[in-house]
């Protein structure tokens, strides 16, 4: 249907800066490694904003913003946390241009130096327990819980929309508690509502685990993940949320006055998604025909195009149409009756398929005869003509049955894709092969770190579920008492 | 009340510091100028959103997503906006710090020089219209109607909370259009919007108008401007909408295909209006006790605050309350029910007055017995005892009421400090104590120049509304045909 897009099972790679870029959702822009996210690619991310922001306040989560600069002499407070972003952090180092020597062109002026560098935020930890010290006195200033949603800036040497970019819009929530246990039910919780949205609204099954300690968000105690499976076997970190300990308030100095009126450290969390998910969502579902949203993220969910040869046909078919229009709107479905006059039927047929648009009914003028139209699902590309009575209700069930049949489809990928393997040879060939490896690890980073090397393979997580089982690791032979999962990852 | 809150009329200024800190809305971070917005106040922001977001999109446009960073380059190439902008940037200097020469601290790596430095943007037209080249070929492709939320830095040399702060948040739109009617009746359009929305959403009456070309902004052929007059009898601009011409177009070599097949520059407009609506909104409404906010942007609409001794008073109260939160909120009414026990009910009065929640219901033992309920109101500080029987009825038309009020008030407010001033003497005089002040200008930036250096009032705008009356100058004598609007600002 679609030229150019090349075949998945050809050139993955290439069929997703395709699937981004003629689905219109986002581009690169002028400066190196960050993108625009263009109108419909936002209005996703708008979807997927609202439905998450919705589930933060629904657990007791406030919104409010914190500055876009780091003073350098924050971000050197935590040592780990130093080091892990130290390598990628863009610096302001001025804060004015003036006019080139030349008097043409714009040059930095020398005399506007920053007595202190600034950093463009990678991340806010260093900024918010900065200013939790002041907001915090008592147990009773507790739990305090707070998201931001902004920009963040890490310096990647090689990008990808959506996937890895300079500049990301993410999400983060920081929170602080009294005790070790609420903080650690607080990072386990909002693991839940990360792995509650990626199933139910973005369709895609994740695994629930914590990260090896080399993996872990630099200045965090323990980091749980939920990791996907995209289609051509590589993994995918969709979101983290991290049990800090007391390391930013020892680092911030931020105590409080417990129930028992003994001064101590506050107890931190932190958890973020980004725009990455966009890159998850495409590559989760999408096939060869272009984008494929799942009804529950998608802006518009119904497309309705007209096939007529004249105006008059087109008014037929536009009364006809015009009560569905309302009738789904008033049930809450985004619903848009394409009469644009500059496009033929076929082209629509084609960009509406492209564009991941979950359901499309045709309309022609034997269907005004017969009295009905046919719907056709993005997900499956079947196609069938139904009674026009009762096609509200039947869409209204239909989208439903989308979202659960695209998650369907996406757990037998993955479960097909998951394998418990138990020698090197196995592993070194699955691996190639993609997919999530179920192995033996003797837990030491040393293992880890060669098995990467070797084979480009991380361990993605240690499962929550993982149950306890005896045996021997893939690698060195050591005793091990539980399996984890090693993959390939974007 | 509220100890600690200077009079309006004694120090106005610390009278505005003062509410932004006791009301919870914003503090002072540790990087200069930068503002930490806090959780309440940002959910009073976030309903300022929700609502512009929903008269943009109602408008056609749609939102996307452009980078936070300005190639040096690009700012250079539209000179008035250069220069415009040149004085206030944040520029991104290098991309990675490394461990300090002692092995301790960080330091920018030197090796890490960015060939091109970036600017944090103040504004995005230069890479907004460096995007819109590849998306405008042919006048199929305009109007191009978009919008993008997002932070932005100018870097200020005296800054306050909300008003002038050197980053903060705002909402820029930036369209592209195939005439320049067009172009023009999109900038007078989205005036309105912006008009509409502090009438009718912020209850605060303004005055719409252009800017004289002095006022105007870098790079723009035409600003119009709303003004709103605050309680101290000063200006606050608060919202704004440029007419750009083919500026930029030309400037960044955007061209399109007109239906003639004549190849011409794009016509282009731009508007924004930012965090410092949320300064305008306090110091249009607020009073000596505190934060006075209208009910269509109060986070909590109505607070309910039982009064009793024991716990079984309190039981007795929640039972009779909960109904009426249900069906408060069954009304779209955000309620909240404090049953805190930590804190006394007479604290719990004055920190509700303090954060301007428009309605209180206070229910004590008394109330239960005789079914009745004590409805305070915030705008001017009435209590009447209520039957409990419809009292959600009442309520909802209550807020209604609490929203018209508020901004009669603030009508009555700007109509008796709006003076017509016909000598130089009175407009001397005049400009002391405040207020608008309606006045022939000769239309020269000389006289506009010197009645600023003479007097601090600038000229705020040029009314779109002002008749046409023939006079003089206020200052040079010369002739005029058309009063403007002065003041002291913002």
């Amino acid at each position: 249907m679609s030229k150019g897009i090349p075949k998945r099972s050809e050139n993955y790679s290439e069929w997703y800066n395709e699937i981004v870029k003629r689905a219109d959702l986002a581009e690169n822009s002028a400066v190196r490694g960050c993108m625009v996210i263009k109108p419909y690619g936002f209005a996703i991310w708008e979807k997927m904003q609202r439905a998450l922001d919705d589930m933060f306040k629904a657990t007791g989560h406030q919104n409010a913003y914190f500055p876009l600069f780091v003073p350098k002499s924050f971000l050197e407070k935590e040592e780990e946390h130093a080091e892990g972003f130290a390598k990628e952090c863009a610096v302001v180092t001025h804060y004015r241009l003036k006019a080139g020597p030349d008097g043409k062109g714009l040059v930095v002026d020398p005399n506007a130096k920053l007595e202190e560098e600034l950093i463009i935020r990678p991340t806010s930890e260093t900024v918010i327990w900065n200013t939790y010290r002041n907001w915090i006195q008592s147990w009773r200033d507790l739990p305090l819980l707070i998201n931001q949603w902004c920009n963040v800036v890490r310096w990647e040497m090689r990008t990808r929309l959506f996937l890895r970019t300079t500049e990301f819009l993410w999400q983060e929530g920081h929170t602080a508690h009294a005790t070790e246990a609420e903080a650690v039910e607080e990072t386990e919780k909002m693991l839940g509502v990360y792995s509650d949205f990626a199933e139910n609204w973005m369709a895609m099954p994740v695994l629930k685990g914590v990260k090896t300690p080399s993996e872990r968000f630099a200045g965090a105690v323990e980091t749980y993940c939920i990791e996907a499976l995209m289609q051509d076997g590589k993994a995918l970190q969709s979101g983290t949320s991290h049990f800090l300990g007391q390391n930013f308030a020892r680092s911030f100095d931020v105590k409080f006055v417990n129930k028992e009126n003994v001064q101590e450290f506050a107890w931190a969390t932190s958890w973020g998604v980004s725009t990455r998910l966009m890159g998850a969502l495409i590559m989760a579902h999408s096939d060869d025909n272009g984008l494929v949203l799942p009804p529950k993220l998608a802006p518009i969910q119904v497309v309705i195009v007209p096939i007529h040869k004249t105006p008059e046909d087109l008014a037929a078919i536009s009364e006809k149409v015009g009560p569905i229009v309302k009738e789904l709107k008033a049930a809450g479905i985004s619903v848009k009756f394409d009469d644009d006059d500059k496009q033929r039927s076929g082209w629509k047929f084609a960009e509406y398929e492209l564009r991941g648009v979950p359901v499309r009914l045709g309309v022609g003028m034997r269907d005004l005869e017969n009295g009905t139209v046919e719907v056709a699902r993005r997900d499956n590309l079947t196609k069938e003509s139904r009674p026009f009575e009762g096609v509200v209700t039947y869409i209204t069930e239909l989208l439903g049955e989308i979202q659960a049949s695209i998650y369907k489809k996406a757990l037998k990928f993955r479960e097909e894709n998951t394998f418990r393997v138990d020698t090197w040879e196995q592993f070194k060939d699955q691996i190639e092969k993609g997919g999530f490896i179920l192995a033996h690890w003797d837990g030491t980073p040393e293992t880890e770190e060669k098995i990467k090397a070797e084979t480009k393979a991380t361990i993605r997580c240690i499962p929550l579920d993982a149950p306890e089982e005896a045996g021997k690791c893939v690698y060195s032979g050591a005793a091990s008492n539980r399996r984890v999962v090693f993959a390939r990852a974007y």
